[in-house]
């Protein structure tokens, strides 16, 4: 039996703290005069009557939530955020149509950052600020569910970062909380440090603010139609590098930094293989930059490093068109478009402890093809990598290739050229933003794509912000059967 | 210790089996009074003088081969019959130069069929035998691999197909061997059926015999630069979707039905799940084809069926050029380049046992996240499905994932269009041959490549061949030491 109406009642919280956030553009609108003030009233009423509801209509008992209950919830979480976060768009003159709007929406929710808005540097402050407030929702919402329901649930391989605050029986569930507070209050904290760091290198406090948004979110919304690229200042890139970085981090190991231990962080080796990772693609782009004559080599190791990092961490910035650096540069960008940060953080994608865990396996895989009569124990990380895990991980990987594979397929269908087909499905699964090709490339948007295209996208974003099985599961005759 | 100099003997008989064959194109090279002739006279008169000599060093007493010998000898084999296939190709007036000479022969030997001559047409019948024949040999080396040496080194889950027959100690070596023998038969057999089928389809004789060697080897080299759209006959068509569909399946399953017990290929999960997978693509296409008024239904029926199958079974034939059906004939051909047929076949690719069973995880995976406390054990065609089988198969795919990425990073940076580079690796590691694109796409072929683009397809066609780990094995330092 699923616990539906108790997952109902949890649905209020959200978006009463959605009604609680969708307040700050109320206030810009009515203070700018905004034509699209009665867009946001009209929404925030909305919310709020709906949010009320939700809350008043709480179950006489509280139930044990159980996993499908856990599933259902955090499913539901994300529409009816994505759903009431379009509003604003849905009743806004600035917004095309209601597809457009929950295109919008969505893509700010799981923070993927692909827009199909266009003329940004035009648009009202409010709409500008309510994107980068829905990524800025979506980072934490990720955060929250990275450390409480994903190792919990055991999806793709998590189960390696399952700890004792990931447990949510009666005994530990005050621990577990304040866990999730603690993380909360660092991604805050890094939230504002990023504004100020923005603002300090040079931008307007609303850049600051929307931008320190949609960086720790690494969703990659921009106040302008040329991103980052607009303000051409090596500092600005410098600032969201550094927190692009921070934000693709596991924000649990932030959590002994903040007890004095700053280590851990250093130690970890998610966040080893991610750097490696990150500065050997860094490497092999400048020197080919640098042997084909393009750029002298600090304005290489600038433009790269800065949209290398934007990509790989799933942000979605643009500093720079990459597609012009030749064939080459295109094809490690659609790979890159893949990799994604640490779990545990904000970023998508495959993620590095994926990697970690492949590579472990091969190795295992050719020490015994080389001693076949040996046995092997596999640790990662001081904790054992059981064949659950393995297994799991290979069922991700697979489920990740068929997400990306179905969604290009239906994209072709839908009249996309091959190129734009692959592209878009595999920045909308990883929730990187930019694509490739002369209709998404990074100097584009998502503005020309048809509807059901941008349907079709919609899917595969949220897919790939749950981790693919959150979804698929649900859509099991099983999981609803007793 | 590695045997090496028992190795090298090992290697003499597969070599004077080359030379051997190598005496047909002698033969009509002389009755034609071939340019060639002489090409061909050196390159048998130096086989068989390496031959000899590689016979001759017989040592004095037969080690006990172990794994590393047979690594050796899988990779030296296929190595050697490359080279010396690649002979008459060099010292022939008909090849351009030494690459493409290497890269003839390789796509041959390892049943790929891209091929570097244009004017197929024109040449003398003597090159055109021998690139058909090049084929048949990898073909027949292939099986005799897949029977013996891959389970019996574990390769990428095929421990899964471990019989008594791979099982190489002395006990039951006569046993394997005489298993080896029926499957040769059967090989002869089904290429002798082919050659008469076409014969009678209407191919001249040197058609059908070049062809039936091409076919059940799934290589796909014709006489002809269009290759079977030459012939625009249904019933050749027909007879090659037949016999390609047969050189897909496991040749182990053809031993039952000699004994009088037919039903074993039709109850087999790995061909069962072959006939699903090719008909829901042609379905699909077909219906593709007829929406968009392309052409009339039995039309398109004709065309998807033979050019997916084709494709699917890595032959790579081609009678009509498919990517001028929109792009989502596009990106489905493109997918269908990796699928392959079934293990113990002459095809390549990923092979669709690796789909079984990664479909078998898939499930369990749904499964464990809706019962999380429940415990699992997985049978698949009646054999345990081991841990092990699992993280092989994983450690493949990584492996797989892994060289097309780096073959097209490669072939990007080579200075090849990124579409190019993607098709060209994907359809070199899997051995299917024709690309897609402006370059290398069904009506094109890969005479325009620059010659390190060349190289690297060879190194990985030989790759996808030989299962990846095969070569990626002798390539660690930990294989030469003892």
């Amino acid at each position: 039996m699923i616990a539906f109406s108790y997952v109902k009642f949890l649905l209020g919280p959200i978006l009463m703290g959605l009604a609680f956030l969708m307040l700050a553009p109320c206030v810009v609108a009515w203070r700018i005069d905004s034509p699209d003030l009665k867009a946001f009233l009209i929404s925030e009423a909305a919310t709020v009557v709906v949010a009320l509801i939700l809350t008043l209509s709480r179950p006489r008992q509280r139930p044990k939530l159980r996993v499908r209950d856990m599933f259902l919830l955090t499913n539901l979480s994300w529409v009816t955020v994505c759903a009431f976060g379009a509003l604003p768009f849905i009743f806004s003159h600035t917004v095309g149509n209601f597809t457009d709007a929950v295109f919008e929406s969505v893509s700010g929710a799981t923070t993927t950052g692909a827009t199909v808005l266009t003329g940004l540097d035009s648009l009202p402050m409010d709409i500008l600020l309510w994107r980068a407030m829905m990524q800025w929702v979506g980072g934490l919402g990720i955060i929250a569910l990275g450390a409480s329901v994903l190792p919990f649930l055991r999806i793709g391989g998590m189960r390696l970062f399952q700890t004792e605050s990931s447990d949510f029986s009666e005994k530990t569930f005050p621990h577990a909380r304040r866990i999730l507070n603690r993380l909360l209050f660092v991604y805050l904290g890094l939230s504002l440090a990023c504004a100020i760091s923005y603002w300090i290198a040079g931008m307007s406090l609303f850049d600051a603010i929307t931008h320190a948004m949609t960086t720790v979110s690494t969703g990659g919304f921009s106040t302008h139609d040329t991103s980052i690229a607009y303000f051409d200042s090596v500092a600005i890139e410098f600032v969201a590098l550094v927190f692009m970085l921070l934000a693709a981090m596991p924000f649990m190991l932030y959590l002994p930094i903040v007890l004095g231990r700053p280590t851990s962080l250093l130690r970890d080796g998610q966040v080893r293989s991610m750097f490696g990772i990150y500065f050997s693609v860094v490497a092999l782009l400048v020197i080919w930059l640098t042997l084909t004559d393009q750029v002298n080599v600090p304005e290489a190791f600038r433009e790269v490093a800065f949209n290398v990092i934007s990509i790989a961490t799933t942000t979605g910035y643009v500093s720079a068109d990459y597609t012009t650096w030749g064939s080459f540069a295109i094809v490690v960008f659609f790979f890159l478009t893949f990799v994604g940060g640490c779990s545990g953080s904000t970023s998508g994608g495959i993620k590095i402890f994926r990697f970690n865990i492949s590579s472990v396996m091969f190795g295992e895989t050719v020490q015994r093809l080389l001693h076949p009569s040996a046995t092997f124990s596999r640790v990662m990380q001081g904790r054992p990598l059981t064949d659950e895990i393995v297994a799991s991980v290979m069922a991700f990987s697979l489920a990740y290739a068929g997400t990306v594979g179905v969604a290009a397929t239906l994209l072709a269908a839908a009249g996309n050229d091959y190129v734009t087909s692959f592209s878009a499905a595999a920045t909308a699964a990883a929730n990187v933003g930019p694509g490739i090709g002369d209709t998404i490339g990074p100097v584009y948007n998502f503005a020309a794509l048809t509807q059901p295209s941008k349907w079709i996208l919609c899917v595969t974003m949220l897919l790939g912000r749950l981790e693919i099985f959150t979804v698929l599961i649900i859509l099991t005759p099983a999981f609803w059967r007793d």
